[in-house]
């Protein structure tokens, strides 16, 4: 497949990422039809003009006509959807996805998927917290980190797809990992931080917290505000990575309660300043609200 | 004492709270001079017209003639400065502080200060996670909560002042806490985020982080970026309530591992709903950049 503007493009779940994608590919002139679950995506995409054409039906010329097919749905639901309708793609079609877990996902797909089909998989690192299509934005994907994912099955014409379209979408950094890589890699920077975030949210019973709290607490609780449906699944398909990343935090925590209970103010602020000459390297390039 | 445009307020300290309190009491019309340790931060503030006058000395017809002193200086060197100085004050004059832990810090003042000079405690739960007069800026208090500590020593006049003091910077929940209430609240809102916030900083070496992370990773680390002196001193001026947030912490987050080690979804997916009702409340009403 050529990536192109005469490409075809049909988005798969028109959610808080792939209405993103579908805004920001269609501002750049590609064609972009999608598929949907709900009546009320398809009208809130039509009338943003987020897409040339959607609708909530299985339509098989609609998916024999694409050329490119990106899959913005949950893991299980993409695993279960490629099993049930490929047999409706057209020959040469490439498939992605952008799901947050990618070990349980990849093997999986490309083990019954039809040899004439190509599937490259990828994780934009940039969301939102909340869902749905509403809150789609094209911009959140403006200087923010892709990874991709390949195996050996794949070729090197699908992974230079990939690049190109992250680099309409504004990705700032595309990367390369396997598939085991990039789970660990998430399970840090993004499954542990979840984790984190939830406990912070709800250890603590005060009804006084609100008219109490400052930026801190505000910043390590966004994302406290979390879809329940799709990350305890994607937890649960990372669980021996996520594990792993929970027990390293806790060493190190407990490490720091340690200087705190014995008073060691030197190893605190070794720790500390450590922290603060890491953390100056995270600065994102580009400025975002 | 009474606070209107005459009243003639020093801050002693222009860090970035300090010099973010004189920028925005010099715009809202008082007069507002300094004492502060260096040099440069005396030419920025007089550059930058944060203040009427500023001096890197003791002056003392500037401390005599101070209806209202605000020290925005480490804890330590706060309770030193007035030990050593309180002699220059004069008489009816109203002090106060914007420290980040009270329990050490007000009984102890309030028990050497002289008898004719009041001490009224409270902290702005707002700032930078840069120091330095110039990071200061007057737009972080808006909106946020400050929290008074008055003890039984203290008039109703003075909680009034700072009351009016915070409105006159923005600050949009004011309350009254005592010192014990008011550390551990800290402790978890601001002491027990930054630990996070630096243990995950910390806790994996990876060169190839930055090119992988997202959102979520750079705003539990925004605090990372941490004055190692001011906040082991703050850490270790409180260190029981500290130390039993962090416990509270560690058991939550282990309970969130166990349901992930027997994959218990169902639990998972309620303490993620909960979280994300509970998180719903503390969203700020003004926006910021």
């Amino acid at each position: 497949m050529t990536f192109d503007k005469n490409t075809n493009i049909l988005i798969v779940g028109l959610g808080v990422i792939g209405g993103g994608y579908a805004a920001a590919l269609t501002r750049a002139g590609f064609s972009v039809s999608a598929i949907t679950k709900d009546r009320e995506t398809v009208d809130y995409a039509l009338r943003h003009g987020l897409v040339r054409y959607a609708t909530t039906e299985i339509d098989e010329d609609l998916i024999k006509n694409a050329n490119f097919i990106i899959f913005a749905l949950y893991p299980t639901v993409f695993i279960e959807w490629v099993e049930k309708y490929q047999h409706l793609f057209s020959p040469g079609t490439l498939i992605t996805d952008v799901t947050g877990v990618k070990g349980s996902v990849v093997d999986r797909v490309q083990s019954f998927l039809r040899y004439d089909v190509e599937f490259i998989a990828h994780h934009p690192m940039a969301g939102r917290e909340r869902s749905g299509v509403e809150y789609s934005d094209p911009e959140v994907f403006v200087g923010a980190n892709l990874i991709i994912t390949p195996t050996e099955k794949n070729t090197r014409e699908a992974v230079e797809v990939i690049r190109e379209l992250g680099k309409i979408l504004g990705f700032l950094r595309i990367t390369e990992l396997s598939a085991k890589e990039h789970d660990e890699m998430i399970a840090f920077l993004s499954q542990l931080t979840h984790c984190i975030a939830v406990c912070l949210m709800t250890c603590k019973e005060d009804e006084n917290l609100v008219a109490y709290t400052g930026d801190s607490f505000r910043d390590l609780t966004r994302i406290a505000k979390i879809n329940e449906k799709m990350w305890s699944e994607l937890f649960l398909m990372n669980k021996d990575a996520l594990l792993a990343e929970m027990n390293r935090f806790i060493e190190e925590f407990n490490g720091m309660k340690n200087m705190i209970e014995a008073d060691d103010r030197t190893a605190l602020m070794e720790k500390m300043k450590y922290s603060a000459e890491k953390r100056a390297l995270f600065d994102k390039p580009k400025k975002r609200d």
